[in-house]
């Protein structure tokens, strides 16, 4: 029995480009495997929407918007069509949402996301700034609503850390986590130790198409401590928004002196994320709270961490009953995180999810 | 409102009493985090079997084993009562398998496993045995009735190789897979390293607890084998048993002067456990079916498998839309594997089954 599941998109930059492909690419894998049809019912971009329940030719729409084009100028667009308006009406089970990360309110993603959940659909989020604003409210909502809202794309992209984090380390406590979750700070810091100063690196990442036009989200460690954010909500359980990181500490300062330096100690400088809770509820924590920050650290070079290279992204977990545990990913592009997006839809709805339309 | 689920536990090795260990120190954990309750309603070893649906102390019961007591002289243990017929009358929700692999029929393991199935319960193993003899059936038979089958502890336990295999890298083609799953092979080859002959490595891994008195399977390649048939039913999809991996080499001919060799030359020499399929049903590879072996190899040093030392196990999934994505875990002891059993079983029965008693 084929499942069959109507999808609409929020955001059409380079990872719901990449989704759009992946839903053709990977269309004959899904049936064999899962026995699952997705079907795009709707898409909206910056500049409108387009919905329609007999379905939206994901390569078309790609192809469009790669000449140029947009939601609003595409077959049935409807120019000024919010993202909110394709959340309340779009004839969909899931919306994905892939629009860029806004740190200050996390809108419009934000409305969209509480809209489809009232509205009885799935949610799955490549767009940290949702969470990162209201996790709570929004986990709340869903289990409220019986939808599932997944999240696995937002934190280092197909390296599934929020689903180890809290399905596989289920039953732990977790002393600490420490990871590098940005690539475009590790590659400049690896640029940086090969010679050249961070300007020059930072300039060779955006010519390379790895840095963003304005990196400060990236290289501030604000992107970095999004992600924080989201860990120590979902997998860490403490109620969290970035005003609970201290510091959030960029690679901005690092200079090439204090790279060399950190090599003559046999140490390497990382943009490193730490949540650490010492003494549970002892005498020395009474709160119990994990301590968060974001900032440039001197690692010895048998440090795990030492080992996530230029483009990788890695994490370390420190567990009472499982050990030590130790993840990296050599992902490049937005690729990546578009599988992750899908992976979640799959999860969704192949755990037997009575929602979906059979 | 709590979910309270009733177990039965087959075997009462290491691994069986760490997690009746668990069962009590995490009560109030699971109580907070998942609602849960878990109640032990029957457990067995080789002496016989102990049922009582209004409990079973779980720390008397292992105190009782630690005192070198049985199943069958336990407070209304009936000796002689086989885990098979506890399987097909506990009054449980649940079946545990924690008992000794048996690598020529997967008994009476296997036995019990269908019979659980059979009646309705969800099974979590532990013990290899019945997966590498009749993944495929059981797989079946676990559908067929409804009910889960869980069996991440069975390659390299807390480390959740199978769970990110299935779930997070659905919908990726899997180009190879290599890892390290044998932490007695893999200590034993850094001892080595560090100077000694084989024998004096075995000699003192048995003595630290680490190899059993009988280290074939671990050694001879065989543990390592068995778990890379799983991977490759459950992962890879390809219907396999131990017959298809060839060769399956161990570490009894390795010297002190082919590690001495390897190192000359900045390597080092891991058992390594390798699935491949270099040109998916191309023309190289008409089958399209992935080669897979286990054998010493010599990994240079900046292969990640060379970074996972003595007690280590690690494992590099290759894939195409989710990058490089490489783990490894540094656990000690049965409390981990237990651990994963532990989350299983809340895996299963936080998934919103509704066959458990609520």
């Amino acid at each position: 029995m084929t499942t069959s599941v109507r999808l609409a998109l929020v955001g059409l930059g380079n990872v719901g480009r990449s989704f759009l492909e992946l839903m053709v690419t990977k269309a004959p894998l899904l049936r064999e495997r899962y026995d699952l049809e997705l079907t795009l019912t709707g898409a909206a971009d910056s500049s409108g929407a387009v919905m329609d329940a007999a379905g939206i030719d994901p390569i078309a729409l790609r192809e469009h918007k790669l000449r140029g084009g947009n939601a609003a100028n595409f077959v049935r667009g409807v120019p000024g069509m919010s993202a909110l308006k394709l959340a309340a009406q779009a004839p969909a089970d899931v919306l994905l949402e892939a629009s860029p990360v806004n740190l200050q309110t996390g809108q419009p993603g934000l409305d969209c996301v509480r809209r489809a959940i009232r509205r009885g659909m799935h949610v799955v989020l490549a767009n940290k700034g949702p969470l990162v604003h209201a996790f709570g409210e929004l986990e709340s909502a869903a289990v409220a609503a019986g939808v599932g809202l997944a999240y696995s794309a937002t934190v280092c992209g197909a390296l599934p850390v929020v689903n180890i984090g809290r399905r596989d380390l289920a039953g732990c406590e977790i002393r600490t986590v420490r990871g590098i979750f940005n690539s475009t700070s590790n590659s400049i810091l690896a640029a940086m130790a090969r010679g050249g100063s961070y300007a020059e690196a930072l300039r060779q990442a955006q010519l390379d198409g790895i840095a963003e036009a304005d990196p400060t989200l990236d290289v501030e460690g604000w992107d970095t401590a999004n992600k924080l954010v989201i860990i120590a909500n979902s997998i860490l359980r403490q109620p969290t928004t970035l005003a609970d990181v201290q510091p959030v500490t960029g690679i901005t300062g690092i200079t090439p002196e204090d790279i060399r330096a950190a090599a003559a100690q046999g140490r390497v400088i990382k943009l490193v994320a730490t949540a650490t809770r010492p003494d549970p509820k002892g005498l020395a924590n009474p709160s119990g709270l994990y301590r968060l920050s974001v900032q440039p650290e001197w690692l010895p070079a048998d440090d795990f961490l030492a080992s996530v290279n230029g483009w990788e992204m890695g994490i370390v977990f420190d567990t009472d009953i499982m050990g030590l545990q130790q993840f990296k990913v050599d992902e490049r592009g937005p690729v990546p995180t578009a599988g992750a997006m899908l992976r979640d839809v799959i999860t969704l709805v192949t755990a037997g999810n009575r929602k979906i339309t059979p």
